[in-house]
């Protein structure tokens, strides 16, 4: 049964997003069209997914900088497919200071111009190689179909860049990148992505390749969750990215970036969410576990809050990120609804008679109803909570692998892919032209999602052919409705 | 002596500054005049401060959200003073999406308004209060002047909004962060501010009252380093802020504003800074430790650098911050002033004879030359290097403190104050009137500073005058050079 004001995800499967989005308190619309209002309880996960990555890129050797939020015009026009790409989705600064401004100011859509003026800059020699930075800001693209997280004119995120003496090791670091997204998805988020490449019309704008890891929404529908570039030679050739090589001669550098941003958190809610709200993974959620004293009389009262601050003294020994509903004139029932909303993923339910036995009720987000209901001792209370948050953070995955497994398909013709594509992604060869995809995309909605890299051992196979328009195929690609 | 490159601060305090800066490797100027880019060390420095700061947030009941970027212009002009102050710096966007917009968008200079458009609607009733929200965000304040860290157009900070049922709580919690931010300073940045309360013509633009920490600076000079603001009902008038008292009647709420940005790594470059550049203080160093192997032979590297394994190995046991110097081809001198350079705490040479002696040779940035030095048995290490570290801390605030103290004046008369100001700050009764501060700044160059809390017990004492044109007093102020 779907929560109070939830509409159910098969009744509507876009306004069970707007609605979970709303009542579990996470975001907002802005004033101005297309921004959003981050709330405390949405910006909190974001924290935990922002330092979930921040830990993995300072481990992987980047450092984090900060570029500034304008942007010359003249540089977003250097690379050419860069400003195609992105001039119609520019904020454009016209006026600082109460003047006119001489040349106008992008607001940055992203930021590879002007971190590579700098980089021609910091970059002398291939004793300066391998550069690797990131920075957390920011962007401003602007958008015509908002929706709160996966579409938004201003967003956050963050952007690494990064600078190599040779393409191979520019690959390399933009593969590693691509892992570390998937490491974080999976295991933080728990979320089974996908990897691949991205086809040549969905690739980043100045890109020589675009990869991304690729989620599975509740609706079967995928999102792009994170994309990693290499962008060869483009940015350095354009910006002046040179360095004194080894044997004394002038080398252009070769250039990467990769960014997730506060998208993931749509990600979240629509890979994990039910007709009752969000279900957050453990390791994200902003509280992993909620105590709500239940209570009629004064004397009760006193009774479950001193029970309960025993609890958080035992939650506190191992760390756990708990919170304690005080709220008055609100029944158990209501609360129980609202913590449900919000997805956290342990709930211990403290009643006088629970305190008589010294235990607590437990129940787990993951699974509905008694079967996932437990009293549990106080003794040792802290370890076996621990270990239920691990259990919930697993079953979340499996629970998700589960679902995109069933659906996934392959075909083997364009008429299968038609069948697949209404209930899942479909994976078929592909040729890689954007005649074929926008082809498909038109008869179908399904765009090409990636050439994921599991299915994919090499490149222009000898003779396998598109399954649609019988050219040489490029590889297997996966295709899906997407947001 | 100097370090090579660096101008004497005895000779130009200003180009010191600027040499520092750069020297240090913490900022650049960007395309764009006015902006800078924070590098990686500059910007491991703020996210120290950012870390202690939102800690001490989150302890005193502060939760983060995060607000759009861009606000309407009619937003900016519903407080009388905020429109009046703000409206010269903003930076104004007039196109978005390849359109002109049809009412352009301000870059917040800061956010008041659109917190408080929001507040209005997530307030209803007493129960909702208080309510204690932070934000990290860049800022954008049309900066004609501008000097790295110091003055920016784009600048880092953060930025609370609270709202409150009464003015006793506003004013208590405007108090309270004032409390946070000289707590921050001085036990973090080693920086001993004075808190006080700013004239009516120094306030933020649409304050009831402006509270500040003021930190001198090494050339005497004061530096603003944070506000808190008591912005009364002002807000919450413009932007309808109201909440259902428990007596069941309508009332508006009290809010106030408080921020701290990146001005403050310019606090703690020119606190402590000497000839030979940064001296930073441990709880916010990007490295407490460094370790600089010294080899001439091959054989001699690997022996050096094994042992410089074993001192990392027992600097992790108590998660001391390091950094291991690998740089080939530079001389030990040079390595040294480098690290001088950039403030680095505490230096562990390790050359071939230290290795045999099973020792590092310990310096201390604070302490130069002999005096700083000794030779450290790699047995207990680890402690002693903790115990060090806050000695080092210690060191900065006694010395900081000490050169605050013989920089602090009282005046009776206007002849003294002037006297006073070409070496401190000067602490005189003062009416706190435009016309006076006008003048004493037009004549001796000192602004107000603030009435310091601690000098003042009362305000508008009986019988008490103001020293420069006797009218009577509102309390006793500090006037100095400030940036």
């Amino acid at each position: 049964m779907a929560a109070q004001g939830v509409t159910p995800r098969s009744e509507d499967y876009s306004r069970w997003y707007t609605d979970v989005v709303r009542m579990a308190d996470l975001a907002e619309n802005a004033p101005v069209r297309g921004c959003m209002i981050i709330k405390p309880y949405g910006y909190e996960l974001w924290e935990n997914i922002k330092s979930a990555l921040d830990s993995r890129f300072k481990a992987t050797g980047h450092r984090n900088a900060y570029f500034p939020l304008f942007i010359p015009m003249s540089f977003i026009n250097k690379e050419a497919e860069h400003v195609e790409g992105f001039t119609p989705e520019l904020a454009v600064v016209t006026h600082g200071g109460g003047k006119e401004l001489e040349e106008p100011l992008a607001v940055r859509p992203t930021s590879e111009t002007v971190i590579g003026h700098a980089f021609a800059d910091w970059i002398q020699s291939y004793r300066d190689l391998p550069l690797l930075i990131n920075q957390w800001a920011n962007v401003v693209r602007w958008e015509l179909r908002p929706r709160l997280f996966l579409r938004t004119t201003e967003f956050l995120w963050q952007e690494g860049h990064t600078a190599h003496a040779t393409q191979d090791e520019a690959i390399e670091e933009t593969l590693r990148m691509l892992d570390v997204y998937a490491d974080m998805a999976i295991n933080e988020c728990a979320i089974p992505v996908i990897k691949g490449v991205k086809s040549q019309q969905e690739k980043f704008a100045g890109a020589v390749d675009s990869y991304s890891i690729e989620a599975m929404m509740g609706n079967t529908w995928a999102l792009q969750s994170g994309t990693s570039h290499f962008l060869g030679e483009n940015f350095a050739k354009a910006f002046d990215i040179k360095y004194l090589a080894e044997d004394n001669t002038q080398q252009y550098a070769w250039t990467t970036s990769w960014g997730v941003s506060t998208r993931m958190v749509g990600g979240v809610i629509m890979a994990h969410g039910d007709d009752k709200g969000l279900r957050l993974p453990p390791r994200i959620a902003p509280y992993q576990v909620v105590i709500t004293p239940i209570w009629k009389t004064d004397e009760d009262r006193d009774t479950v809050f001193a029970f309960a601050m025993q609890v958080e003294d035992e939650l506190r020994k191992v760390d756990v990120r708990y919170h304690l509903d005080e709220r008055d004139g609100l029944s158990p029932g209501f609360k129980f609804n609202d913590w449900e909303m919000r997805g956290v993923p342990i709930r211990l339910e403290i009643g006088p008679r629970d305190v008589d036995a010294a235990s607590v009720m437990l129940s787990r987000r993951d699974i509905p109803g008694r079967d996932g209901k437990m009293p549990l001792p106080i003794d040792n209370l802290a370890d076996k909570v621990n270990g239920l948050l691990d259990d919930v953070q697993a079953a979340l995955l499996r629970q998700a692998t589960e679902y995109r497994d069933a659906h996934l398909f392959e075909a083997s013709t364009y008429d299968e892919l038609k069948e697949q594509v209404a209930d899942g992604w479909s994976l078929i060869w592909h040729c890689g032209t954007r005649e074929c995809e926008d082809r498909i995309k038109e008869e179908t909605k399904a765009s090409s999602r990636c050439f994921p890299l599991e299915d994919n051992s090499e490149w222009h196979p000898q003779g396998a052919t598109c399954a649609v328009c019988g050219k040489p195929a490029y590889g297997k690609a996966y295709f899906g409705r997407a947001y």
